[in-house]
């Protein structure tokens, strides 16, 4: 075949997309085998470079190939769809007590400790460029206005950076005044603050099962009891479920993460928003929506927030939604933020009589990374990357894992959350993977209930390096070791 | 006199200081004119400018001249001595729930506000050269390391500043370890999370009477009661009373600011101290000494902490001594610590289940601000400007307040407590000084059980302008108004 000669009712780089089928259906490019470089395939082929990039892309799209970041394209096994998604969770009718801190403390020191593979962690390594863009307006800002620390900053944060925040917020439908935003530092203490608002020690709030082991742990600290609802790990928590628990009255506030779950990727359909906050606000209960991770769909638009379905003026919203950037920008500024609705004022004087306000430099720095128009760009690229890395796990998974693997399909973020085989105890897995220099983030840390046993978070956000393309083989054998551990000893 | 005859029995300076009281006692110099230049007195008398400048040094030690800044020096109204101190408190014996906090927000709210004479608030302007260093510090940072940003600080804070920490309690007579302490955004959120680990909701703390108010809404944050315990305005609390409180069970608790107390400046003596930790450890009573302002001491050196005198190791002490740098490098920084002792895994739990960890780069920062010397040089520097700022406040209130004013001698800080005649209400005073531009912090705010209406706390630490001169006389000209207004009211 002489790909000089255009057939031109087939483009050019359909026919060098069809011409790799064929070398991967005869087994020339095996499963797992790196396709030829572009200039090589190029030169062989007698195309230009972007003809090959443009079929690579098709093949990739296609699920035929997979592209590794600073690697190249490779073909991909086609066992990816036989993995089976996690079912939806059951956890338990009743409210529990939450108690399994000491392992999140042990979790939460291991993350950044040089050396560990931090498969356990929820960090994206490739916020490092948009840190370092944060850091420079930091340098240039310290600079040009050496005397601004001298004073405490307000309580509710800095004019500047609230305006940003409410601006940003257009985004996902929601219209919100500076006046209506309280900066915090980091989004789970604006969940802290929210949640200390509305609720009493003692009450009970509802929360997704599996979900984020930070809003389990402010649940504990608050004295309240954690009411986890089933969830589907595509579109979220069952509105069913939730309905019965508002019905009978039985929680004080709901907090979910209703965009880019975490652990579970999952992002409810944009119907099930406006159920929930038809039901919330029928029931009158608040809901704290943990908005975190939704600049991070892979969707070219994020969804709306539930917020934005709360019609009516801003102070008398039930919906307090919550924010931060320690995803998109940099965890080390520890900023986040939320809108608290009607408890505008009663977040305002915890956020004062907590630590009176967040630090100065690190706002104002982000109020212009965030004013600059920086951030769109970046959300871009990350998300990209993000979404090319959770893939490429997935398959890493499906070849090293056990069979009866369940892995999550998410839909922004890079998280996977991964059921193993029901005899896997994943924290004694964790205790042998932190040995072999990987950190993994045991399912039980995800339920107050103490469920998910069997179950690991991994992040899927590191800089993926050839040490993480290893990690996985070896989280593979330690799970092989473990269950013929396990047969042996039932044997 | 031929100033150029010199004798040699007395030193030329002194026969200057002589001539200089011979002009104050003739009425040439009345109270609050200003002497003559130092270049100007040097010409007239023939003398060399030091000579003058020695002149007027003794005169200042001997409380005939004052020095202002920026200003010169003035003629010192005898009347400062006949100003009287307050009494020992007289708290109510049962605790009390604590309300006051929509007045708390408000007053944190005008701190801040441009063109505001910040009377009210408490932080000294003067740490805008330590400021300044701190921001170079960041600016450096960031150019040099732009890639700390991508991860999660850990919870406990970074060692770098927890060894600076640690080394810099040697001054208190503490032997820290960098493992002993957490680092905390601000002091009140040390305190937060310390009172926290001691405590359950209903629990009563014994506090001194007044006390800082950010402690009175940690405690009513955390659900507990506040028993004040009476105490002196130099000397602190009375051990007598905190000896019933702690033998009747009555508190679970024990917060106190030992070293230059806000608001009253007083400062424990060595032995109280011992009896303090001793009594506590008797009734096992965990202590939280709050040592903010103890860097600012007027004496050279500052007198061990309450923690030093808890012999035995680290883990077990019941000492948790928290402090921070917003009131001698940099409020805007929000960087505080603790070293909770007994209670070091509660403490760091609740840190990381709160906001995660404080964020990196002014930690980084401030590590370096202490390694490399400049605070001890900063501390001998601000804490005389701030005595002197002191002195002279006290001097004007003398002057321009009403004659049954009380106000306290502080041994550190910049914070002076005035108690004035019992018909005044402070906080319609605050109402009246605020639309003159003049932010007032009103008694009731230093006390759960509403006393204090008659007092103020005034911030000596600003930067020292004609219109913070030109405050005081305007504060004692609305008193007198609200005396008049009272008194044509009873009448």
């Amino acid at each position: 075949m002489d790909f000089t000669d255009k057939k031109p009712q087939r483009p050019l780089y359909e026919e060098v997309a069809n011409q790799i089928i064929t070398m991967i259906d005869g087994g020339t490019l095996p499963v797992g085998a790196r396709a030829p470089s572009v200039r090589s395939l190029a030169k062989q082929l007698r195309v230009a470079n972007s003809t090959v990039v443009a079929a690579y892309r098709k093949l990739e799209d296609e699920g035929r190939l997979q592209a590794r970041p600073q690697s190249g394209f490779y073909v991909r096994a086609p066992r990816r769809d036989t993995v089976e998604e996690p079912e939806m969770s059951r956890p338990p009718e009743t409210a529990s007590d939450v108690t399994v801190g000491d392992l999140r403390l042990l979790l939460l020191t291991e993350f950044g400790q040089p050396g560990i593979i931090g498969l356990g962690a929820s960090s994206g390594a490739v916020s490092d460029w948009s840190a370092k863009s944060v850091h420079a307006l930091m340098s240039s800002i310290s600079r040009s206005q050496p005397r601004l620390s001298s004073s405490y900053p307000p309580p509710a944060g800095i004019p500047a950076l609230r305006r940003q925040v409410a601006r940003w917020y257009l985004r996902a439908g929601c219209t919100l005044s500076p006046d209506d935003v309280v900066i915090t530092s980091g989004a789970l203490e604006a969940i802290h603050l929210c949640l200390r608002a509305v609720t009493q020690p003692g009450d009970a709030v509802a929360l997704e099962s599996p979900t984020y082991w930070g809003i389990l742990q402010t649940v504990e600290m608050l004295g309240l009891k954690a009411l986890e609802i089933p969830t589907h790990p595509r579109t979220g928590p069952s509105l069913d479920a939730l309905e019965v628990v508002l019905g009978q009255n039985l929680v004080k506030a709901v907090v979910l993460i209703p965009t880019a779950h975490n652990p579970l990727g999952s992002t409810m359909p944009e119907e099930n928003r406006r159920q929930l906050v038809a039901m919330i606000r029928r029931a009158n209960v608040p809901l704290i929506e943990d908005d975190i991770y939704a600049d991070l769909v892979y969707e070219p638009a994020r969804p709306r927030a539930c917020r934005s379905y709360d019609a009516g003026p801003s102070a008398s919203s039930l919906v307090m939604v919550c924010g931060g950037v320690s995803k998109t920008v940099a965890p080390s500024l520890r900023i986040g933020w939320c809108a608290p609705g009607k408890w505008l004022k009663e977040v305002t004087r915890s956020k004062a009589w907590l630590n009176i306000a967040s630090p100065t430099l690190p706002q104002l720095a982000l109020a212009r990374f965030l004013e600059e128009g920086g951030y769109e760009r970046h959300l871009r690229k990350v998300t990209t990357i993000y979404r090319r890395q959770v893939e490429r796990m997935s398959e890493l998974i499906a070849e090293h894992f056990p069979r009866e693997t369940r892995i999550t399909r998410p839909q922004g973020g890079f998280l996977l959350w991964v059921e193993l085989p029901e005899r896997v105890d994943s924290v004694a897995l964790h205790d042998r993977a932190i040995k072999s220099g990987i950190s993994i983030c045991p399912g039980v840390v995800f339920s107050a209930a103490g469920k998910y046993r069997n179950c690991v978070r991994l992040n899927c956000g590191l800089l993926w390096t050839p040490e993480v393309e290893r990690a996985i083989p070896t989280l593979g054998r330690l799970i092989a070791e473990a269950m013929g551990a396990t047969a042996a000893g039932g044997a």
